[in-house]
Formats: C-alpha cells, structure tokens, sequence
C-alpha cells in the first residue's frame, strides 16, 4: 500500500462484550479494544512482556509480531497478544476470559477494625452549607447582591473573612430571586494554609435556592494504581451510603506507576492516563449516585487519596520526575482545583483536594491511611503496611514517622502470575492441600469454577505447598513426590491447582516455580523494608506494639499464612489490625472533619522518607528474604518451628510407610 | 415562501469597507453589518427611534420598516434605517460617512493636571517579580517542586502564607528545569481581603524560567459606554508605555446602559454584549502592545474601571437588576477572575481586577477617579464630575463622600444630536459666531471639512448663538433675524452651521431646536445632581473648594462657555481641575501601588450614594436648570452680566442702524 492511498477502514467485533468499532487498517488491537470500551488485561502496558493481553481472531486477519510469551500451541489455535497485533482486515476477535479485567467483588471489603480509627475528631465537615433569609432589597436598603449575602452571614453565623468563588457572583442575582432571598450557602475549609481554627479562611463555593441542607453529600476516593474505590458520605449523618469500586481504566496501558509514567510521557500520554482515570471516577460516582438517590448536584465536595504518581496523573501535572533520581515529585500539598475542571461529573462549584503527598513513591493514599487509623494519635510504636502494587511501610507513633516504598511488583494483585487474577468471581482464595496424597481443595472467590488465582490466593498456596514439603523453603519443586499435581511445564515445574475440565478457561490453572519466585520477591520487599526501616530507627520487629495492615489486598490475606511465607514479622498475633483500605478511610473522615484535613497536613510534614532503593541494608535484608520464610530462621521462631514439626511428620510417614 | 423551503442565502456588499457577508433571506441588516464587521452608529439599539444608522442600498432590495426618522427625500434617494430593514436579495450597501462610528483622536486626550493627582502611595504594584535561584534536587534534598521553590522565597524574599494557583502548579516541572532551577516568580496583591500590609497574602500566579524581572507589565483599562481606554504600563518604571482609545464595540446593541441592559436580556444578548467589548479591548492590547513592541506573554496583570453595568456585563455577570428598581448590582467587590476565561488575549496566569462599584449607577469608573485624583486625601470640599452619558458627581473630602448620578443622555457624546458625532476627526468642535452678520466660524477636529458635531463643540456652538441672541434663554430660535442661517426644518428651526458644499457629507449640517433641547436636559441633569448633593450636605455651589471634572468628554470641554449655558456651576474659574479620563487615571496608579488598591475598596466603602432618580429635590432642581444658563440668574451672576452686557451692545447696534 503507498502512503498516498487514503487509509482504509475496518470494522472489528469483539465477543463476548458483543462491540464493534470501526478503525483504521493497521492500528494496534490492543488500543482498538480499549477505544471500543473492551477490557482486556496488560499489565506491561502494551510492550508484549507479559503475555496477558492473548485474544483469539476468530475471524480475518492480524499483522503480528510473535513474542516468547506467546507459545507454538497457543498461536495455532488462532491466540495473538493484542498489543502486538495491527489490524489488517475485518476481525471477529473474542476474548478468552483470563485476558479479560472484570469487576472485583466489592463485597470483600471488610469492615474496618474500630480500634484502627482515628479518634478525637469533631464533626466538622470542611464542607458546610449555611441557610439564611435575606431581607429583600429596598431603595432604603439597596446594598449589591453580594454585599447583602455576606453582610447576613455575618449577623447570622458570624461568618467573616470568606473568599468568593467568581461563579458563585455569577449566579447570585438568580439564584437569590428564585429563592425569594432564602438562599442556602456552601462553604469550603481548604488546606491551603495552616492557620488557627477561629482565623481560618472560608471559601464561598456556591449558593441555591431555598434551603437545601438536607441535601449535602461529598465523595472520598482511593484512587489506586490497580483498582479505584469511592464512596458517597451524607455530611447530615456522617454516614457512608453507598460504596463502589472499579478498575483504574489506567490499567490497559501498564500494571504499574513505572509503565505509567513512560506512557505518560509518549505524545498525548498524560492526558490518556487522565482520561482513562477519570473515566473510572465518573462510572462509580454514576454508580453511588444511582445507587443512593442522590443527585449529582447534591455533591458539594470530592476528596481523593492516592500515591504520588496517581494523584499527578489525575490532576494533570507531568509525573517525568517521578521516576528520574533523585525522584521529585511536583508539589507535596496541592492546590485545591475545580473537580469539573479535571473531567469529573460533579458541579462547577465543586472543589477536589487530593490529599497531601510525601515524596515520588509516599503518596497520599498513605497520608490518609495514617490519619484515618490515627498512627499518629497514639504512643504505641506502630507498623503501618499498605500491602499492594507499591508496597509502602510507615514506622512511629504520635511523635515521630518514618516512611518508605518499594515497588513489591503486582503479584499480591495477580499481576506476573501465570494464572494471576485481581480479586475477582472466579478467582481461587482458599486453598488447603493433604498432606498425604498432595491432593488439594480449592475455593474461589463467589464460589464460581475457577478462572485464576488472585493475591491473597497464591499467599495461601505457597504457604500450604510449603507446609505440605511440595515446595522446599527457596521456592522450588520438590520432583520427586509420588503426585501427578507436580509436572514439569513452560516455566519449569508446576503445580496443577485445577485440572482443565474444572475451570471456567478449559485449562489447567497452575502455579509454577516462576510464579513462585515473583511472590517470594514480592514479599521479600515488604519485609524488607520493614526491616530495614525498624532497624533505621534503632529497634527490631519484636518491639513494634501494632501492626496496621492496609490495602484492598491487605485485608483478605489470610494473618497466619502471610506470616508463613515470611511477608509479615512473626510477633504476637494479637498486635495485627487489618484495616482494609486506609485510604479511602482517611479520604472519608477528612470529608468530615477539618480536625482530620489538618492532621493531613502536619502529617505530610512530619514524615520522613528513606530511600530504600539507595540503601545497602536494605539491598542486604531484601536477599535474605528471598527464602521462605527467611534466611534467618530467627526471625520467624514459630513458623520455622511449625515447619519443622511437619517435616518431622513427613519423615515420620515415610518410615511408617 | 413557505416555511419548509430551506432559507436562502444571500450575500451582501458593504461599501466602502469592501467587505463581503453571507447570510441567511430575512436577516436584519444591522446585525449584518455588525456581524461582518462594518461599523454603524446605531444609538437607540436598533429600536428605530434614532435616525443614525441609514445605509444606502445602492442594488438589491430590502424589506424595510419606515419611521418618521426617514424623510421622503431620503427614501426616495435609497436611503434606510439599516436596523429596520431585512436582507431580501444579494445586497450592495454604501454606509455615508455620517453613519460610521470611525475611531476618536487620540492625541486630544489631555495630560492629566498633577495637581489632581493622589499623593503619598508608595511604589508597590500588587503585581511583583521575584527572581530565585534553587538548589537543584539531590538525594539528601529530595522535597517537591513546590516545597523547594516556595522554601527558597521565603529563605530569600521572607514570602509566605501565599496561595498557589493551580496552573502554576501544573507549570512548575517544566518550567524549573528548563530554567535550570533559576526562575522568576510573580506575586499578585488581591483586594479580596482588608488586612495589615504585613500579613497580606500573595497569591503566587506565575513562574518563569530565567531571570524576566525586566518583562514585567501591566494593562489598565476605563471600558465607558461610549469609548474604552487602555494603558500598557511598564511595572519597573512606572511610566504608561503606550495608549489608546476605541468605540465600545457595544455601541451598535445601543447607545446607553439602559439600552445596553435591556439587550442584555435577550436570548444570547448577555454573551454578546460582552463579546463585544472584549473585542474592543482585545483590538487595544494588540494596538498597545504592537506600539510599544512588548510580548503578550509579559502582561502580568490587567485592572479595569467602568461603570457598573460596564463592569458586570464585561465579567458576564447578569445585570438584569440594575435598572430595575431599587437598581441592585450583583456585587461591589468583585473577586479576581482570569482574564483569559472572559476572552481577552493575555496569558492563562493574568488576573483581572475590576474596580468595586458603589451602586447600580455609581461604578468602580468613579472610585477610580476618586482615588486617582486623590479626593479622598485632601481636607478640601471637592466637587468630583465626570461628564459623560452618565453623569456621575461626587462631593466630598477625606472625612466623607457623597454620590449621585444621573442619566445625561447621549448628548454630550454627539447622540441624540441631528449631526451628533463622537469626537472624531471632521467633527466641529471650535465655534464662533460675528455677532453682526450671524455667520460662524467653525473649526474642525483634526482640521477636516465637516462632517457633524462633537459633544464640547455642541456646548460651545449653543453658547455662542445665546450669546449672540440667536437663541433665547429658553432654548428657542430668534426667527426674525436677518440671516438665512436660521431656517425651518423638520424638527423646526434650525442654525446651518455649515453648507453641504463645505462638508464631508454634501449636505448642510445644523444644529436644530430639538438638539439644542437635548444639550439642555443633559446639562439641566449634570448640574442639578450637583445642586442636590450640594444641598444634601448643607452646603452651596459657591462653598465648593475645587471642582474636578473628569471625562474624556470633560477633558476637552471650554469652561466658560460650559458656565455660560449652565453646566458648570458659576464659582472662581481657578477652583476648576480638568483631568481627562479620571477612571484610567485611577486604574493606572492601582497597577502602581497596594495603597491605591487598599484606597480603592476604602473610599468604595466610605461612599453614600444618593438615589436622585426618586429625590423631589432633583426633579425641581432639575426643571429649574432647563433654561440657559438657568432660571435663577443669582446662581449664574458672572453669566447673566455678560448676557445682559451683549444684549445692550445688541439693541444699542439696532438703534444705531
């Protein structure tokens, strides 16, 4: 074809979702299915590295560059990896069900533990709505409009001192006629400053008619680097009436903030990135607003929780500098900014504050965790884990913090795992294994045929496989046992969790010994930094008084089993609280009070942050923890016991046998 | 034509612009011409009462309205009311000279008295540059973007409690880098707050890379109903750089705010009105900037004054209200706004501020004033006018300010005036007449033949023919003098000030009885307003220490003969102050100084505005000054006498003869 020719279109089908979209000869399939609303999973961000994006053409033709990912078997059958493949012809493109990304199940979301809350904050909404009745102009009394409103907000609430939204002065002359001068006012407590709470400055942000104080609400948001969950407040009750969660559209174009970062940085990426983020928000405020009868012009304020390089992307702000040493972030409290502004379906008079970050890779989803479970409330030394994609550790108490990230990479969400899935329908959770005949039992997740395996599922896994003597304690396979379970595959030896005609997928699923060594370095990571960041601050693991564990992920792994595999310290029991996701936890009190929008702000500003990825001790303690549970077995006293005694049956089994 | 049938489309020619349009069967020939940008007089709004707007089809065929503002002979020459007529056929249309609004002389503005100026501000304009140089990032020093740059203004320059703007935010990876961490900042003083000098707050509304101190400007602007006025103004020196003056591109929706309000509430009119005038401003910043050879980019901060309704349809605000009773505005401090999100060509980091108003008919145009020529700082009773469509008066000192205004009517701009122009080149502004003969001598703005009137010149032409007994005290014409300058015509006698051989528009250009009417409500409205608020405050004309008068009309108005026909009251001349444009005056020192800024919001504060409209007083002072000079001669001794004087000369010349 000469460039000269017009480009030709084509229509492609993708089934299940049953969507056409028609596009031109030659564009990538991946993008076309994330045009056509199609999601599908690509967790490299379209570099063809990881081999989850596998459609099958069922029709017409595909140009496509073949990667090791994709194997002999698989592309007689027709599969190709989508971010490899342009459109050539007409397609009729299915896609199988592990390449495609569905919703997580919302309902796993545990409550949070109670003695995890922060405490000692007023109901005080940043967010207030004020009602008053204005005498109505006379050529006596013929002040302006404006001049009307604050003077009887200030005879009514003593309310002085207030900034004026320009559009607020643009719908005031209709708004205060329509409303016979009974008008209701919004106003906003913003973080802009760090003042005292009688001299704090008020932003006038909208006026309605008549009184509408019973129609106040606000949106919190975790926005995360997989999944984004929100959450609908009634500022009357302070109570939470609806709750949503969703993937980040951002996925489709990489797993993690690194591959996001880069993408934001090709031609157009960044406002991509926004988009699709955006998107995401936009469906579950659709969603909450639906499901609670509440309108979205009710909503009068969106506050958002995320990691550095999240919050950056959705405020539009270029993340470059990010991911270049020594790893800057643009700004650590933001600027409030209109929400519609940004994209978002919500009022013009609505203002987004995204909490405070506190470096590249300490975020605000971290900030709010810590002031919505009040770590910096208490005496106690508290260990504050937000177990997920970016694995980020806080140590202190209401004196001091320290703070640190590493990338634990995306297996604890399914990501790099043969048969990885996020925590949705499908997804295997429970697993036990007889210690005799190595045979296992399975449990998914809504106890659906299984389809995959999701994070706190393949904790449980390796842990049982090593309990049971199928794994040894570096990972690997033991060959030689008397199952048909464990086999050699792709990947070295595996073990087969569901034979093929079990599942959802026609295949077996299966965990191999490479899926097995990206959990081991996952949570070698996190312990890790944990141990590096307690021995920084001159104590050890055994001395930390609580264990706060975070994390949409964090709050479905199994206490025992993840201190089994060696992911958290093996201390008393008793010292865990899990709290789910402490993001969202702390993005929702804040909507409730400005006691809590402070403490973000002197808690952004009392953390001090390590960088682990410059730090020898932790090069040093990451190595020893890529054994199961540890190199030194010290640490881990009782699981190192457990597992001894069970080794011990074996043998005893055996010479039984 | 029946309604189905698609409209047609039809082009239409105007002459000699030379500009083509194509526009839809049926279309009013007004809009036509506005829409393509010819620029037609039209001071009644398109009502048809006017008479100013008659274009001359010279081919096609329009469907036109007749009033009795089209004589016979004119219809029958191919004359139209353009704002009466619909497009029928492809058009071609001339529109003479008289009809055109064309560009006001410059060079006419006076250099403002110094001795009206305000005293003792400091040079400190609310617009600040500020040139840091950053450590770059490191490891050990790893803060934010933000942190670091405001960490280093506060170090260097002692700023903070600043606000962000969000763009700068947005901005400020880029910008930092590009700049190699050597940046300039730009702080900006709102007036959104009364607060000590030292605990002000900044907002922080540009970066740029390298050292750009020395780029560092300023636009002011006075948006009148008739003509809009702008300054560029150089922030390190202190000196206007360039100015210039245009029509208010509203003039064509009609000649006077209560026109202009009223088209305001048509479907779309609100948006096009403002459109509008941002257009003129736009058309005077690129002038400016084109002159004085500085780059868009460099505005840093534009600060306008006008009246109310000027300023609230500029900011798009509503002003339904202002002309209904009790005539509210919608605010008399209006928050800063982006300028760019109005329209006006200047950066995304420019703020606009708008002077506060004091009530619907007492704009920021004369706080401006007020505190530009310093009434506010001085023990003296001053009387304040600005003379223009609005009249606008002011009495007071230091201690106290009272106000009024009053709808002079278009007179004093040339409107309502049989061969009224704006004071434009052709315009006949010098006039005397020889008392024996009745014949004048008229002298032209920029020396060209004549083509109408200019408000000053209208003033001194109706002193001169009192003068010479040509007109009698109340306004009528001597008919039985021996000159054929004296006539009937259509709106009953008239004075032929010059024959159609000698002008520009071929025919004779007079001044009529019905004109002469007009000048005398007008003045009758300006100087009873002053006799009422003089008498309000318990004092007299005669007790009044200086008189200043502002305008850009007042600016080239001759005092004597303004005292002759009573628009000025008859006090020692030397108390008299022209300054010129008194609103562009005060909007240039704002961008000068915080001090005016924190005077502007004072002294808009410290003013009573008297509501003359309903104010008995008014109405009989106001009947009272229609008769020249007035009807109680003590108010006018130095005036009577002269008359009295020449009338002797006059019958002494008769008996003699």
């Amino acid at each position: 074809m000469t460039k000269d020719l017009a480009v030709k279109k084509r229509k492609v089908h993708f089934s299940p979702d049953n969507v056409d979209i028609i596009v031109d000869e030659g564009e990538n399939l991946l993008q076309v299915a994330i045009a056509a609303g199609v999601r599908i999973n690509a967790s490299c961000g379209g570099k063809g590295t990881c081999g989850t994006c596998k459609v099958l053409i069922e029709k017409g033709q595909v140009e496509t560059r073949r990667t090791p990912r994709l194997s002999e078997e698989e592309y007689e059958q027709g599969l190709r990896q989508a971010c490899q493949s342009k459109v050539i012809t007409d397609l009729s493109i299915y896609v199988p069900v592990e390449s495609r990304l569905e919703k997580a199940v919302v309902s796993r979301e545990r409550k949070e533990a109670p003695g995890a809350l922060a405490t000692g904050w007023r109901f005080s909404p940043p967010l207030r709505k004020f009602y008053v009745e204005l005498p109505p102009p006379t050529s006596e009394d013929n002040v302006s409009d404006l001049a009307r409103l604050l003077r009887t907000l200030k005879q009514r609430y003593h309310l002085s001192n207030m900034t004026v939204d320009f559009d607020v002065v643009g719908k005031l002359p209709r708004v205060l006629r329509d409303g016979d001068f009974k008008v209701t006012v919004t106003t906003l407590v913003t973080a802009a400053e760090a003042r005292a709470r009688d001299r704090r400055r008020l932003m006038l942000t909208n006026i309605e008619p008549g009184d509408t104080r019973d129609k106040h609400y606000s949106l919190a948001f975790d926005i995360g680097t997989t999944t984004v969950c929100g959450q609908l407040v009634d500022l009357n009750r302070g109570q939470v009436l609806a709750q949503g969660m969703d993937y980040n559209g951002q996925i489709s174009y990489g797993a993690d903030v690194i591959t996001r970062i880069a993408y934001s940085q090709k031609p157009g990426g960044r406002k991509k990135l926004q988009q699709a983020v955006v998107a995401t928000i936009n469906g579950i405020i659709e969603e909450l607003l639906a499901r609670s009868q509440v309108s979205s012009q009710h909503i009068g304020h969106v506050i958002v929780a995320g990691n550095t390089t999240m919050t950056q992307i959705l405020l539009g702000l270029d993340s470059k500098y990010l991911r270049l040493a020594p790893y800057i972030p643009v700004a650590n409290l933001f600027p409030p900014v209109k929400a519609d502004s940004l994209g978002l379906n919500v009022g013009e008079q609505v203002y987004l504050f995204a909490f405070p970050a506190v470096a590249s890779y300490v975020g605000g989803d971290i900030v709010s965790g810590i002031v919505g479970s009040g770590v910096h409330q208490r005496p106690e030394l508290t260990l504050y884990m937000d177990i997920g994609t970016n694995g980020e550790i806080v140590i202190g108490n209401s004196d001091w913090m320290v703070t640190a990230s590493g990338s634990a990479g995306p297996a604890f969400e399914g990501g790099g795992i043969r048969h990885g899935l996020v925590a949705a329908e499908g997804a295997i959770e429970h697993f036990d294994i007889d210690l005799s005949s190595l045979e296992p039992v399975v449990g998914t997740i809504g106890g659906a045929k299984p389809k995959g395996i999701c994070g706190s599922g393949l904790i449980n896994i390796v842990a049982g496989l090593l309990e049971a003597g199928v794994i040894t304690p570096n990972g690997k396979f033991n060959a030689h046992l008397p199952t048909k379970r464990v086999r050699e595959g792709r990947d070295g030896y595996e073990y087969v969790l569901s034979w093929a005609a079990e599942t959802q997928i026609g295949k077996d699923i299966v965990i191999t010994e490479v899926d097995i060594d990206n959990l081991v370095r996952a949570k070698a990571a996190m312990y890790a930094g944990c141990h590096t960041l307690t021995k920084s601050v001159g104590v050890s693991c055994s001395d930390l008084e609580r264990v706060i564990i975070a994390g949409a992920f964090g709050s479905s792994i199994d206490m025992e089993k993840a201190i089994t595999i060696g992911l958290l310290p093996d201390i008393p029991r008793d010292r865990f609280i899990f709290i789910g996701n402490g993001s969202l936890l702390g993005a929702r009190l804040t909507s409730f009070s400005t006691d809590v929008l402070d403490d973000a702000r002197r808690v952004a500003g009392m953390m001090t942050n390590i960088e682990l990825s410059e730090n020898v001790d932790f090069m040093n303690d990451y190595v020893a923890a890529l054994f199961l549970p540890h190199t030194n077995g010290d640490e881990f006293p009782s699981v190192t016991g457990k597992l001894a005694r069970l080794a011990d049956n074996r043998s005893e089994r055996r010479i039984t046998v």
